[in-house]
This record gives structure tokens, sequence and C-alpha cells, in this order.
């Protein structure tokens, strides 16, 4: 990176420190009707500081839901273009007398900033603004085009941001996403999410009897339809892990020996694993280290089982009804509804005789993945390890961000998830904070990242 | 039976029932400790009765719980010895408002008499006792020795008896055990109940990690405990509903080729059980119809079972700990304890890697069989139907009834449950009545038994 840049950051700094301090300063509670205000006022905080930058176009779109900050600068004709998504709202404070310092009066401690949403997200989202404030002040025009999305819902589940993002592609449509509303991988450590799972499942409803029976009375007679439950849900997976649902496997797309090989050079420790979850051993699919098993294995859990007598001691009745709920965690390429589908047939054909089975499908959603070898992944590994110095991990999350599912759904993009928290800093919690070492780092690496993706998508 | 017999019952019939219904008078709830002296009262009630036809003995022990009552006319040397059990004690008459007419001022309608106890149990008691004084009064003294045991807390479960039973057993040895607390198979048709089912059962609870799991972060990584319950009892159960744990069935008695053929002979239609129990078919053990497996196979049922989220909707948890309760009833020759240990040894070794499985056994009740072919069956079968002019159903019950377990443990004597009820008399309920057709067919029953029993068991 050029000096220019370097000195801008330095120079500048306490300036955009005073800056962020007045954006956490704004309660964005999304969860909180009573915040409402608030929300529209952190929203026009993060049009304007678009404008202030140099943006000509700033835009806060008020639809159903809190405001959708939208924004661009789109003077480099032929290169690509950036899309950056982050959120302006916040998690509630409660409980406040846990906090050591107020929520919104941001304080800098130990070279860590305290605030709610110091690292979730609005942080994050300020460091993208000013990378490119300084590349704009001291380079006068950026490297490549770049759009901005700030949604103000995500912290309550981005109930209207896909239909936003549906109706709007053509406005959207970008080269590559870029998503820091995730970690390192320890401090010091950078790290990439090139992919998540996604989701599907299903509710079973077991029906036996119209009424729960005396187990003396009619025990031996009738089909239990806890037994029936038992019987449908052990045929849906081997002793050794594996799924056997007919099908189930058969669109997973397999790790590359690359792959492979960059999970076990992360060091996990799995006896390390086991004991911090309080676990006599870890268990899974055969052939698979852990973390390949949590982050390139689909799974199917039962989260929850349930029927007749759950009180102290026992109750001897033949219960009229059972309940499983069971969900799947996706991997690329299987799809949600069909995998929903062969859950379904799949408990329909294990049903047993003399009770009646019913299946509810729930919300599903999609797996996804940028190939890890994608030019817009290893750039970003690389402007990581230009300023950290130490090479960055490329990994996969187990989860689902359903957001980043409907991104990479609608808009068929590359997605970088590039992150600057560190999972200690108690995002959902008291005493939130970002620790400054990452937010100057941060600054460097977006920077450095925009100059790489000049002319190379 | 002789003229002189049942001319007695026909011109006592009144002053007995005058009797019984000051009998009924008396508020003998167990329950609730306000009707402690009413417990006393009918304790004193029942031996005065003792006393008032002929008996030298007749005393009331008070110990921890509500009194015992025990009498006994033992001028029969040489002769058999009848113990009857039976009990003074009535349930609670909530709601009340539901009576007709109150419960403890009983009253005849439709040849039906009205009152809490008059089935259960009071009113069969009575009887027995008025068909004793009916063979003193005409024939000066009994064809056997009689000994009768009625206690006052059947309604909650027997807590004291067994333990003066086991105290007392050279006192209450008898050559028959006698009980009519039960019904006839429907109005018109006799039936004796010859055994009875026992029960164990285990508790299970598997445990996983410390505290349930995000099933994205590590979905793949850890045993699921509902998992490993659902491959625990999936164990236990064969797919055609025969039971797998090692050992299970060794004990158990084949039925007879002539009990097979009485039970087919009572005409119980299954699909007239499906249909009432609201089940698409019946289920069970192959080879059986469902009376058999009801009365004479032993059962192991899962009575409840819970893990995880049972709310509306989906949680990606995996939960930390699952629970399944179950108890099995038991038929001859089958050992309670030897089960128990039978299902925790199978647990313990179909328990899969990655949780901790503990097992829990729960109490205990042995099973009970008279051989169908004992001469206190069958005579009793034949003083039935001389009085009711239609073949006695000889039946099994198919659940447990503690204090006949115990008894059978204790005194080893065969035990004939020869019971007088309706099961539509409303034992528990408002409105308990008795039918007088019984009551009038009832004592001939018992006279014409005790005849029978004179120097033939």
């Amino acid at each position: 990176m050029d000096q220019k840049l370097r000195d801008y950051f330095i120079h500048n700094r306490e300036r955009q420190l005073a800056e962020l301090t007045e954006y956490l300063s704004i309660p964005s509670i999304s969860a909180i009707p009573a915040y409402k205000e608030d929300m529209k006022k952190a929203a026009d905080w993060t049009a304007n500081m678009m404008r202030q930058i140099g943006w000509e176009k700033a835009e806060v779109y008020s639809g159903k839901g809190h405001p959708i900050v939208y924004g661009e600068w789109m003077k480099a004709p032929g290169m690509p273009t950036v899309l950056v998504y982050g959120h302006y709202d916040v998690q509630p404070v409660d409980p406040l007398e846990l906090w050591e310092t107020p929520p919104f009066e941001a304080s800098i401690r130990d070279g860590k900033l305290y605030a709610r949403g110091s690292s979730d997200d609005k942080g994050q989202v300020f460091m993208h603004l000013k990378a490119v404030e300084a590349i704009l002040q001291t380079h006068g025009h950026l490297p490549v085009n770049i759009k901005f999305l700030i949604e103000g819902e995500e912290e309550i589940g981005s109930p209207t941001l896909p239909a936003f993002v549906e109706e709007n592609k053509q406005l959207l449509a970008a080269d590559v996403l870029v998503i820091s509303d995730t970690t390192l991988l320890e401090r010091g450590k950078p790290a990439i999410v090139y992919g998540l799972r996604g989701m599907t499942g299903i509710q079973i409803d077991v029906k036996g009897a119209a009424g729960d029976l005396h187990s003396g009375l009619y025990g031996g007679a009738v089909q239990n339809p806890i037994h029936a439950i038992v019987e449908i849900l052990a045929s849906m997976r081997a002793k050794n892990g594996s799924i056997t649902v007919d099908g189930f496997y058969d669109k997973v797309r397999e790790l590359s020996a690359e792959e492979r090989a960059e999970f076990a050079s992360l060091g996990q420790s799995e006896d390390a694993m086991a004991s911090q979850l309080g676990v006599p051993e870890l268990f899974g699919e055969e052939g698979f280290t852990a973390l390949e098993r949590i982050w390139a294995r689909p799974t199917l859990e039962v989260n929850g089982i349930y029927g007749g007598f759950q009180g102290e001691g026992l109750k001897t009745v033949i219960p009229s009804e059972a309940h499983a709920k069971i969900t799947c965690r996706l991997v690329p390429d299987q799809d949600p509804q069909e995998i929903a589908d062969l859950l379904e047939s799949h408990v329909k054909k294990a049903a047993p005789k003399g009770v009646t089975v019913k299946v509810t499908q729930f919300d599903k959603g999609a797996p996804f993945l940028t190939p890890f070898d994608h030019p817009a992944i290893q750039l970003a590994g690389k402007a990581y390890e230009e300023v950290y110095g130490v090479p960055t991990a490329y990994i996969r999350g187990g989860g689902s961000i359903p957001v980043v599912a409907s991104f990479a759904e609608i808009l068929n993009t590359p997605i970088v998830m590039m992150g600057f928290g560190l999972s200690d800093e108690n995002f959902h919690a008291p005493n939130e904070h970002f620790n400054l070492e990452n937010f100057d780092k941060g600054l460097e690496v977006i920077a450095r990242y925009l100059f790489k993706l000049d002319g190379n998508l």
C-alpha cells in the first residue's frame, strides 16, 4: 500500500474514531419499536456519511420495515463492481446493569472500543466507508466501482431485505459481494468464510389412539406412537452416524484435497473440542475430521422429541401422540426442497402400522459456497496476509446466515465474508467491544483489497 | 342350595339392605384427612357386624395408617380355611353437584342402589358378611373356616397393608384367598380373574454436551442425545412388536390350549376394539390375539420420551439431554427384578459412543396367576354358573393390582377374584351404584361356593 494512504489513516484516526463514536451513540435497536426514530436517524447518518465522503448517490429506502440505505460510486467504467453489505441496527442492551460503561457512549479501554454495535456491525460498516474515503482523498478516484447496501433489520432476521434485493437486482448487480460481519479465526489470524451450510427440516407427528391408554388394560394390543416414532427416526441414521435417507448424499459436493489440507492446517484439536463441550468424545460420520463434518458435510439432527409422560417417576400410559422435530444442515449442491421431500417420503415409507403419521416441512435455506480458489476469495486472503503477516485461514461456517443465502440465490455473485471482529467481543451481550488493532489493520486490508480487485475479476 | 338358605335371603332382604344403607352412610374417604374419624367409625362398624353375626373374634388394628379389621370363625377343624379380602374405604365424591342423590344417603332407583361404596367395595364386603350370617343362622355352623381381612387404604394404594400381612402370616394363613372387588364380564355373564400382570420399569437418561449446542456450529461433531436414545430404544423392540431384550421371554409361561380356547370363546371383536380406541388397526406380537397379548404376554412400552425443543416451529439445537420412561407388564413366571436388570444391561450395551447413559429402576410388582384349573377357581366358576345359568368366563387382567401381588407373594395361596360389580357402575365417579340383581345372586353364589369348598381344597 502506498505511503499516502497509510499516512492518511494515521493522521485522520482521531477524527474517524470521533465520527464512529457519534454513529455508535444512536440507539438503533431494531427489535424494540420505541427506537423507530433512532433507526431512521442511523439510516440517515449512514447515507450522510456516504455523501460526506464524496458519493453523488446515497439513498434511504423506507418500506415496510426499517429503512435500507443504498449508496454507490460508479466512476470506474470497465472496472469490477464491488457490493458491500452490512447493517446499522444493533441488538438490545439488556441487562443494562452489566455494562461497565453506557452502551451508547463509546469509550476506549485497553485498546478496545466499548459500545453496542462497535463490532456488530456498525464498526465494520464504518471501516468500509472510511477505507473508501481514504482512497478518494489520496487518489481522487477508486480502483473499482463500489455499491453499499446497509440494512436495519439484520438482528431481527432481515424480514424485508430479500424482497428488496429481488426487486433491485439490477441496481445491486456486482462482481463480488463483500460482507464484514464475521470474526478473525483468533487474534492475529485472519479468516475468510467462503461457504455456509443451508437448512431444511420437518416435523413428524404420530397419532395413535384417540386418547392416552392404560398400559395394563391395552398394553400389547395397540401400536405405541413413541415406539413408532423411534422406529421411524432409527431408520434415518446408521449407528456410525451416516444418514440413511435414500438420496441424501447424492448431490453433496466432495471436499477437494486443497480444502482438506487447509482445514487440517488450522490445527484444531478434537480432544480440546470434546473437553470444551463436555462430551466423552466427539462423534460423527466416519472418514471425516470434526471440522470437515461441521463445515462440509450435511447433517440430520433431531432437535426435539416429545410424547407421553414427562413428570417425576412413572405413569403407565400408552400415549396417544409422539412428536419429533428434525433439521438438516445442507452443503452444496444439496437442494433444500429436494431434501425435505426425500425426508418426507422416507418417513411415510418407514411409518409402521397402527398409527397415522403426519409430516410438516419447515422453512428452508440454501447452502452457499464461493469456490475456494475464486480470485475474489484469494485476493482478499492476500490483502489480509500483507497486513497481518500470517497466512489467511480459508474456512466455512457450519451454520446458516439466511441473508447470505438469499444474496447468493438472487444476485448470483461470489461472496467474500471478511470479518474483523473477535469471537470474544460480546456481540449480543453486555460490554460489546471492538479491538482497535483490527480497526487499524482492517482499514488497510479493505483498501488493499479494492486495489487488488482492479481488473482481476 | 337348600331352600332354608334361599328363604333366609328373601325374608331378610329388607333388613340387610337397611344395614348396608347404614354402612354406606359413613363417609369413609381414605384420601382426605378430615374423614379420619369416619374411617375409624367404618372400621368399628365392620368389626361390630362380624360380632353381630356370631363371630367371637373381630378386631380393629390401629397402626400407622387407617385401621385394619380382622375377624374369623374357625370352628370347622379339618376343613379348609377361606380368607376374604376387601376394603371399607371409598373414593372421594367430587364433583358433588353431579350426584343425582347424596353420595352417603343410599337410594334405590331402577333396581340399583346408588351410594359411594355401594359397588366398590363396601357392598361386596357386606355380601360376604351376610352370606356367612345366613349359613350360620340356617345351619348353625359354616362348612369351612373363615377369616376376613378388611382394610381402609385400598383407594390410596394400600401403603401399610403389605407390612401387616407380612407380620401376620400365621394369623392370615388360608387355603384360598377370595377377593370381590372386580366386575362381571358383562350383565348376566360372571367372570373370575385368575391372573394379573406384574410390572417393572426403568428410566433412561442420556447426557451429551454440558449445554444445548447450536446445530450449525456443532452439528456433525457430536453425538446427539436424542439420536442416542432413539438408537437404544429401537434396539429393544423388533418391527413386528416383539421385544428384543435378551432373555425377556425366557420365563414366560405359555398359554395352555384350554386358556386360549376360553379367551376365544369370549367373542371379543378386534375390529370393534380398534374402532373404540380410534386406531387404524390393532398391533402387537405376531401369533397372538389382542386378548392374549393383553392378558398373557409381557409388554415393553415407552410411556414417555422427551428431549430438546418442544415449542412451535423449529429451534436448531443439539440438546444436551434426552430421557425416556419405560415400563414392562410382566406375566408368570417373569421376575420383575430380573427383567429390570436385563433392561438395564441391554441399555448399557446398546448405549452409543459420545454420550453418557444412566438407568434408574422403578418400583416393581410381581405378576400373579392361580392356575386356571385349580379347584378353588373351578368351584367358584361352578357356583356362579348355578346361579347365573351361563358359563363363567375365566379371564385375566392386563393391569396390576399391587395388593393382590403382595398377597400372592407373602401368603402363597391360590387367589380367586370373584366380583359382582358391573363396569358401568361409576366406581370412582359420581353416581356410583350397585345392581341389586347381583346383590341377590351374589349372596347365593358366595354361600354355594363355601359349601362347595367343604373338603375340596
